[in-house]
């Protein structure tokens, strides 16, 4: 029965297996200045080295390292490169990783506060300590009507809050009786806000003819009154406006929508408003960004940001608060009779699987708390202040370049840049950029042009690194 | 700058730092048949005793893990005991927390194949191993028309599946134009079908309203015959069935309803066919038990179980597969230009994100390859032996008791007994059993009565322990 009772037969080599693994993966993170940041497989290369069959014989730790060698890590992508540029930055900071053994080893599933006090309680706590940390209004405090909550991503958090947002301004309608029976409901938010809102309008039955989006100035930020003229015109046209998104650091070029003018739509034909700072809201850790991505949030029924982007816990781990719980626990709660238990009955305590979509949670509070405890706030700030410095370099770079240009006003860490003789020029430097093997950098369009950006957050990046991009750039296409 | 470029400041120290977790996670593991397996804390005890501001010194490792002394391991339920026989287990075998671990660590966010193709191509591999290690009809495999997806939990694969089947039976209607636009559809599973069914039913923006829940026998079994009556009832009135969910082996007592009837009704209907089997089909592992579990699997549209449960890899993982992966991809696909990519453009690979609720994702199926390889399918089939002979010896104690009796026909691993005399005596033997300190059991209620869930399936545990527990109800409840 080998395998079997495994802490009884292996609990002599778990912690001398978990040292391999630990030694393993600090000489594969040696590697990451030699090793190209795309991998250098093409579709099917892996599955096709891969046995077909599971095989039949098992294997020790090391034969298993050495198949991980082999098959895995030629499909890895260099996420953790200091050139790494592309998309937003996912961070996996070692105390987080420290904390996320824990959590998993520790093997609580914390779907009700009776299964596990400490996941709740100790989440319920390590959310309002980041709360304070950013600078998230008292209104979204622990002890009071809402509180925080940590998801998997922002696309389950914007879908949980529109879901309530749905049942709340439909009076449950549209939870009892059905989407068919509530007529049209309509959401907003910039042509420009993450495609994870489309994706829950979607998901909840609203429609996606039922989202608007709302047209953007200049800098990618959301129109303020074009989106009250859009829900009075929804309104007259007999829809029912329910919620808004406003962006604050847009995916594409890190754009913040005026919050305060969005609120103040929302409150006056009331509706939902959730603030998606999944990637700025980091940058709030620092009190020099801070005050432009609070702006507004006083007014906000929602707010969310992801630590598992810049800040260094690794994925997954995304923070929503709520100003106030009751309408996403009414649009999340169900009570079979298997989960009924007397603190769930007593109204005392958080049942965390009525604040999202899953009924089991694993222990991610952990991470979070280590990061926060062992690297502490002034260091992660610290960090913030460095990227943006080194944003602001590159910046000032390409404004003095005559090949390049901005494409939009550099926004925290995210440069987003573009060759003055438009996008097939652009589009050559980009892919320079990701042929070399040192750095990776994605693209997107701004103004119907093509442009590169280039989000600098890897929690190992320094100025040596940026200098030697923009060298690159420079020496690829003169002017 | 301490705390910043951490792999540089602190990669020296990873690795001895993460052995210094792992021998405290040894030696707390090596607690767990000395401590107290529900937490004795009460509502608010965690929290009184947390500082409610975040400290704003750093501390080091070590004083880090004397603080989860402190104020974590008071709040922990010890669901890893093998006295653990409440809900279902939620077991972490040692070989996937060191697959976890390797994961987060290695920093993969596997949202595109371009992203990630080592999470892309190991994950659709690793599905295929564990579908043939578990005799999942060919309808399911990889390289035909459907394919495996790790998901996070069984709510958010039946939440996915729901919304292609939706999305399926409207031509996309209910995704362009939403659910107003398409009349009443409706959802069937049994009454005892697990709570996620009808909060997806909700989400989706279907309505309470329309869930129908079928009738069971006396063996809590879906009957098949009241189903199609329903949907016969339900089309003659106007109404568009979509969906339904099939479980094999419920939450309660571990029921199987008759998956090959429900599949005729749905075939004759066109209704998506769902298979719930998120704790049994664990069991398929094993041949002795395989034919039920598949039995009907040939004609479903979607098939999910949860490796976190029963078969060892730790919390998340939860496995889904499709016979045809387009109407999924359909209902999930959206995509703005900054993740356009070639190897997106040109159809070849595989973009998980499209698969799911979540943009992101992590490298969840290293845990899962790790348990298959290093444990190997043979001994988790004989981990599964063992649980449902030690389930069988319990019941046959059950069956010649006086004091006690079966509330329903054992199931696998799980046991439902209750007292001769009534519900008073079966809640005073479940608070015995709770009270104990050593064992942890939850309750149902089964033809109005109330019933003791005993559901065996720990990684240690042993006859002596069933044993204890058996003595320990008969010496409380003389008849």
């Amino acid at each position: 029965m080998t395998g079997v009772r495994p802490w009884r037969t292996a609990s002599g080599t778990f912690a001398q297996d978990t040292a391999t693994v630990a030694q393993w993966l600090a000489a594969h993170r040696a590697t990451v200045e030699s090793s190209t940041v795309w991998s250098p497989c093409s579709p099917g290369d892996l599955l096709s080295a891969l046995p077909r069959q599971l095989p039949t014989d098992v294997c020790d730790l090391n034969a298993m390292l050495g198949e991980l060698e082999q098959f895995v890590m030629p499909g890895l992508v260099r996420w953790d490169a200091p050139g790494w540029f592309a998309w937003f930055p996912s961070n996996g900071h070692p105390h987080s990783l420290l904390g996320d053994l824990l959590g998993a080893a520790l093997g609580q599933q914390g779907m009700l506060w009776m299964s596990s006090p400490a996941c709740t309680e100790v989440e319920i706590r390590t959310l309002e300590w980041l709360r304070q940390a950013i600078g998230l209004p008292e209104r979204f405090a622990e002890g009071g009507r809402g509180g925080g909550v940590i998801q998997d991503t922002a696309s389950s958090a914007v879908l949980s809050c529109l879901v309530a947002a749905r049942d709340r301004s439909t009076d449950g309608r549209a939870r009892e009786e059905g989407m068919h029976a509530v007529g049209r409901l309509t959401v907003y938010a910039s042509d420009q806000s993450h495609s994870s809102v489309l994706k829950a309008v979607h998901l909840a039955g609203i429609g996606r003819a039922q989202f608007r989006a709302v047209p953007v100035d200049e800098h990618q930020a959301m129109e303020a009154a074009a989106f009250r003229d859009m829900v009075e015109a929804d309104i007259a046209n007999g829809c029912t406006p329910v919620f808004c998104c406003a962006t604050v650091g847009t995916t594409a070029s890190g754009a913040f929508d005026p919050v305060i003018d969005i609120a103040k739509a929302c409150t006056d034909y009331g509706l939902w408003l959730h603030v998606d700072a999944a990637w700025a809201g980091t940058a709030a850790l620092c009190e020099t960004f801070r005050a432009p991505i609070m702006a507004g949030a006083d007014h906000a029924d929602s707010w969310c940001f992801n630590p598992h982007k810049w800040m260094g816990v690794n994925f997954d781990c995304s923070c929503l608060w709520l100003a106030d719980r009751r309408p996403l626990i009414n649009a999340m709660s169900i009570t079979p009779e298997y989960l009924r238990n007397d603190p769930t009955e007593s109204g005392e305590v958080v049942d965390y699987r009525d604040w999202h979509v899953q009924l089991g949670r694993r222990f991610r509070a952990l991470k979070l708390w280590l990061l926060l405890r062992c690297t502490g706030v002034q260091a992660l700030g610290a960090m913030v202040e460095h990227h943006v410095e080194l944003a602001t370099w590159l910046a000032m770079q390409v404004q003095d370049s005559d090949a390049f240009e901005l494409a939009a006003p550099r926004s925290l860490g995210l440069v987003c840049l573009r060759h003055v003789n438009g996008d097939d020029a652009t589009q050559l430097a980009l892919d320079t950029i990701n042929a070399d093997g040192r750095f990776a950098a994605t693209h997107c369009r701004l103004h119907d042009q093509l442009a590169i950006r280039i989000a600098i957050g890897t929690l190992d990046v320094e100025h040596a690194h940026v200098e030697a991009l923009w060298s690159l750039l420079s020496a690829s296409s003169p002017s």
